[in-house]
């Protein structure tokens, strides 16, 4: 069953740079989860766009058939880290039909806060 | 009034392990729920999508006409429990329109912490 | 400016039945915002779906003409009070186009936590 | 690339007029996410709309090509101040295609609570 669309932009994105937490599911972390519901693997393309320098990436990662990848920004390093403390969007272009929803979990204070939003589907 | 589409999916999936509550009410949870404002039983089917392995499914539950189902993904066991500290994604498929939307409530922390965003509507 | 669709689904629904806080704006809420950017009147009348017994409503409310109405599920009284701690779906039907985003504040934990997501559009 | 809508709405608007925290990042505010991924400069116009009076704006701001602007409407002054503990919606009109994502952090309490969606594209 092939799913979703091509391209997918996620306008709001910052990756807290501290945490309260020792354990790693309660870092701070910024995910674009990527469902790719279909018989073939599909190859991601991410650039990040940034309030005053020029974009980075590509960032390119794979997400085989039938899975799903939850991706960290925190763990985008090639071709430079994805920044800390920074304003930031992401595009996503995929070879393959896939599905992008938007997360992030910020433990800078002493406690856990969430948010989540469906990508916008660029069709 | 029949409104909805037929397939929702969901890209981000995590049903966090612990929690604080006592209460059921606030026990981590993960959720998606199913609005059938029309006149005839939805049958929905639901697909769960790994980072690792193959899908889990499918999961079958009913929404009686003009009625809502939040339905927990703790509560699915049948024909495998949905399994927690996991990354997964899900694919739901009715045979009536339905609506989806996607919430989680996480209480690992001595606190509650909130998610929710519209499910993608496959069209 | 006519901005919208008439009718939508907002598919997640609870207003928790307790809180910690005095100040009304921190009471634990539910809430569908309304923008009508246009230049009429939009009478909007909405229904509660439940997962046990038959729909509530229709609750009749009216957006002027350039305004937004963020309206409380805690305040709908007539036909009868939304419920507490029951799980409802809502669809609002709106004869002029007007656009909705679900908005919950909960605050039955000491702290607070907040979830939003754009409702789902029937086209 | 050129990716999103000319037009978009944000039914939900809401500044809570105090916070806990000295560190900027950390205070309360209401945040548009305009990303343009273009090639050309997007000039965006917003228009405030509330419950009891005539629409604010409109308040202009541009985001240069391949940029992301993160705006705080806590900064917007021009032609009036973005009233604090006031229910507002707000639609953004750019000459240009952008994508736009909503997120509010609320430190009003000792603690921080996040929403976030897409907004309603217009098309």
């Amino acid at each position: 069953m092939s799913i979703g669309a091509h391209i997918w932009a996620i306008a709001e994105g910052y990756i807290p740079g501290g945490g309260v937490a020792d354990d790693p599911a309660l870092v701070s972390h910024e995910t674009a989860c990527i469902l790719n519901a279909g018989e073939e693997a599909a190859r991601v393309s991410i650039t990040l766009y940034f309030a005053d320098r020029e974009p980075a990436g590509p960032y390119l990662v794979t997400v085989p058939a039938r899975r799903t990848l939850h991706l960290r920004f925190n763990d985008l390093t090639e071709p430079e880290p994805a920044p800390r403390d920074t304003d930031f969007s992401a595009v996503l272009s995929s070879d393959a039909p896939v599905v992008v929803q938007h997360t992030r979990l910020d433990s800078r204070h002493p406690n856990v806060a969430l948010l989540s939003t469906i990508a916008f589907p660029v069709t």
